[in-house]
């Protein structure tokens, strides 16, 4: 029988409480691939109330409300922020057994020191508190991060970004590393010909080129990842329902880039020729800058067309087959010995075995678990997601080489979900020691801890410094 | 250390107790899916004997007595019924672990006070108990219904059924509601050409109208559906592999149905046209009469051919592909803005975060949950499955808003299956309560408990009344 | 807090120890399907280190070593064997949590009586101690087998070997049955034709017979059948990615048959037809032969192409739909009689209700369980993967006619993997008894227990001389 939210918080046995409160609580941070808007940083934003802090941009939270019933007025729409915000806290306590409810509850402690329970009586007060100390320099964005020991942030960015965020981060010097994320997504999304046309525009000017082809194509993408690199990136990133493999031409690739360039919108099969030869070839750009690659994998994407706004949302888990698909992709790159550190992810938990099983054809020396399952992500960012994702992961793999968690979050206040992610962590392996499944050796499984929570991901994505 | 089916049987910690006995044993019953025989409401039937009252129909019972190698005489077959009974109690023994087990002895206790446990030793007496009990008054079928707070039953029709039985009851009055459900799954069977111009014929004259061409046939189904209205129908149901959403064009419809009215077996992909077609139509009404709208994927149906009997036990789990179809069928209603409130039932739960998340997308003011992901179906009906079902729910969307359990059953007697839904419900809740996982206050714990139970169906279904 | 590997090791409950210690632990082991190399047995070889016996042919090992960062000349290649396994002791401290951890110190400790744990410290002591044993006749394969209670072997063969170690073991006598498993993929592997026609040509041969038709190569694997079933097989397998059942002409046969021997490689559409023929047929003369058919599903091979080695683990799981092939594959020979009992395995355990689902559709009088949902498998074959394959098998079907464990390995010390599953089973039979979830019959239990770990087997299989 314990409190809400504890010392010993999801910690179900002795050995977790060690693993966790002597090993893993006080490791810094690498948040290796989210959605912090670096802009905030640069500018070391402070917000004026905690509804900016918290609504703006979550769409974990507007799904809740609008699942609450709740008019989209007081989520994406023009109502107060405290109106939005009562509205929020009215919905609190409907989200129970869902992660939202352990995340506000751990964020409203870690930051502010507050124990109640967010709902429609505590609104007024916590809203108020909350943002009386948002307000003061305590609470400046690189505030909030170095209270949680964030060491390393890897934003997510396009090609054609200029990086003058970043950049000025850098410049500036001081303990907290920022670099982006190259995300490549717009450069493949021929189905829609006019809106890839004007993409392919903007990126012919930031790299100073003109694309008049495929060629011309990867190299403007070339410039822009050189640039990325000099800016310290070492991460790239595509968000894709399948990975692409299929057989191509050097001609079809042009036949394809001319018609779509011309507004011809390709049928599905072109669609799929074209990503397997664009992925192809920006997985050997990460190659050759020794970058780690990430795959996120069998989201479905707005799907709610009547929805005013694209990203706000209306997104769910797709059950496309992926297994051909990745196997051939990093095989046709291992086969010429061009294959990145990889890190393979799904939103649909059914495709965990498929994914942990492919990375072990694909690792080799020197790097301990080259190619790697990545951590529960998004909708499985949740207990039994990352129960189930660890589970898999330490049954095909070694969990020991795991690079752990990522927060993918546009907020400045979701860094508790490492913690989150530690205790799970700690309290799978803990309750095994103490069944008699693992030896009770906590020097050993203390240092696996601490290498997952931080120094595998420091390794990997070679972080050193940090 | 607990004695079997004890008092506190699936709640593991003292908080689920409190849930279950003081909350949730009470609340009475909205079967809002099932497929009780009206008739036998209508004439209050009474059993001649327990084979009579448990296995006719039973198609769960007759799999697990042919996976014991019993012959099908004493399953589908004219065995007498006390032997019968005899082969299915031998049987039994083996379904431990299945839900059978558990089914099989909270109905003994639960209608009858026998604690005993069914072998072939106490077959004899049981049998012989029961059956005494079921041909007294106690033990009709309204009385059954009446002992378990059974207050609304929601029968599953075909368009073309009178629903006598139901006009019957309801002019009778008392206190118990029993209305239909409407599912039309015939009327788009198009695969066989002469099965299906025999059903459009007999809705036709259930329409009093003549089906010639596709508007007639949706002019038919308005006729039944607003006929079901006003017999108090305020759900309907489809039974398909996958939801269907694919471009088609009027002049598709009229070709496809010109030619399976003449008797030619349309391709695969006239099928799915026709599908598409024809459940965006229903939806349509569903939304109109304001119902709620029901789907029940991924069954694979009457897979062996060399049985006797279609609909008698030889059905299994389908693995399509739903993810696209599920969405884009929802975007299309949503779009002109008329999606009816929807469940989506999986009977395989590697589609329970597909579907738990599809929902999100769709929610929206005023309606809490307006689509939702249903109760755990079918061969998932058991604890794995609904803990599943519900850990999925509960991650993905507001668990607070489920409507909850239904026994989607041909039986009077199974109505524990609720009981044992809710003691699994509380058991999941409590659990985490002492853990420290959800805040110790029962009280709104207690309530969401209810809703869940019955208040949310009462809501959503517009049962408002019960 | 218990200790690592204890008495009661994975046993978390009072009645789980009972099932296990005083049911379980003792019964023999009939490994009705596995790879043991079968010269080893006719010549009842001695390992000259524990290398050669623990790391010759363990593509579990070499993944292991691949993702711990270890140079391929340690894992195939032509290190010294002390030097491999040093590699080998290097790896073990990060699999905990793998099943390879649990395995290897349960060999160690029941084979070799050492309950060190094998890391960089130990290898040299370990390595010293076990090769020292393995030298001495207590430690020959047969020794090993039999020290290890085990009556039954089914070996994996080809239907073109002489099955010469087999007919010397079995004209020798002796309690240990050895036979064959009848595999015939090699067959159907049309997909390339150059490989294929040898394969051909050697099959011919070993039948005797010329090969230049259809009917030739069915009546050649009759032959190899007939031989088989004469050398004491009772079992076929076939490694698949799914079952096809699709419509074939047998004039597409002939024409598929005859381009391929002329080295033209089928369409893909080709090979599915040619392997729903051929799989009928082989199919059609287990039924015959009164064999038991195994299918194990899902598995997608070598996907590494710049490995030197094929089988040497570069495989992994796939995710194709096969519900409707299954179940199309069952009814066919169903429908005609011809359906003889049957096993099938994913090693995709999203298809686990769809496998154990599916099998209720054809399990009639007499056997019980005729058609079966096999035991988890490869990847799956740890606690995780077991303990769904036996909740799934238990939900959709009846537990106490499951026909247990097999190694599916090629090492004669992986026998503690029935150990392995006995604990499991036990765990997850006697918790329930200890919730009060089953009654506490542990006669029954206990026999069923017995059942599942020896009995069912020798029935199924019809080896009931052992």
């Amino acid at each position: 029988m314990r409190r809400f939210l504890d010392r010993n918080f999801l910690l179900r046995s002795p050995a977790a409480e060690v693993l966790y409160h002597e090993f893993a609580a006080e490791m810094p941070i690498i948040d290796y691939h989210c959605h912090l808007p670096v802009e905030d940083i640069a500018d070391d934003r402070r917000f004026e109330n905690l509804t900016q802090a918290w609504l703006e941009g979550d769409h974990y939270k507007w799904r809740a409300m609008r699942m609450n019933g709740i008019e989209e007025h007081y989520c994406t729409g023009s109502a107060a922020d405290r109106n939005k915000f009562d509205a929020w806290a009215r919905t609190v306590p409907h989200t129970i057994m869902n992660p939202l409810y352990h995340w506000t509850h751990l964020e409203l402690r870690r930051y502010f020191g507050i124990e109640d329970i967010l709902d429609s009586d505590s609104s007024e007060r916590i809203f108020g508190r909350c943002t009386e100390l948002l307000r003061t320099p305590d609470y400046s964005c690189r505030a909030l991060l170095e209270r949680m020991k964030v060491r390393v942030v890897c934003t997510t960015n396009d090609p054609i970004e200029d990086l003058s965020a970043h950049t000025a981060i850098a410049e500036e010097g001081g303990g907290l590393v920022v670099v982006p994320g190259f995300r490549a997504d717009r450069a493949s999304q021929i189905a829609d010909p006019g809106t890839w046309r004007t993409y392919v525009s903007a990126l012919g000017e930031a790299a100073n080129l003109d694309i008049t082809s495929p060629d011309n194509l990867l190299e403007a993408l070339q410039v822009r990842h050189d640039f990325f690199a000099e800016c310290g990136c070492m991460v790239s990133d595509h968000g894709e329902e399948q990975l692409y493999a299929e057989n191509y031409k050097r001609a079809d690739i042009q036949r394809i880039f001319a018609a779509t360039l011309r507004g011809i919108a390709p049928p599905e099969s072109d669609v799929r020729l074209f990503k397997s030869w664009l992925l192809y070839e920006l997985a050997k750009m990460d190659h050759a800058a020794e970058w780690t690659q990430q795959f996120h994998l069998s989201a479905l994407r707005n799907n709610n067309s009547r929805a005013l706004k694209v990203d706000s949302g209306y997104d769910s888990i797709g059950d496309f087959a992926i297994a051909t698909g990745v196997a051939n992709f990093l095989d046709r790159l291992n086969a010429s010995g061009q294959l990145a550190r990889t890190i393979l992810y799904s939103v649909n938990p059914a495709h965990n075995e498929v994914l942990a099983s492919t990375c072990g054809n694909f690792c080799e020396h020197p790097t301990p678990a080259k190619v790697q399952f990545g951590t529960a992500w998004w909708f499985m960012d949740q207990i039994d997601g990352m129960e189930r994702q660890l589970t898999a992961f330490a049954n095909m793999g070694l969990l020991s080489h795991f690079v752990g968690m990522l927060t993918d979050s546009r907020s400045f206040l979701s860094f508790p979900r490492h913690e989150y992610f530690r205790r799970i962590l700690c309290n799978m392996i803990g309750t095994q020691v103490d069944r008699g499944e693992i030896p009770r050796d906590l020097d050993w499984l203390g240092k696996v801890v601490q290498n997952i929570c931080y120094t595998n991901a420091r390794e990997f994505f070679r972080f050193r410094d940090q």
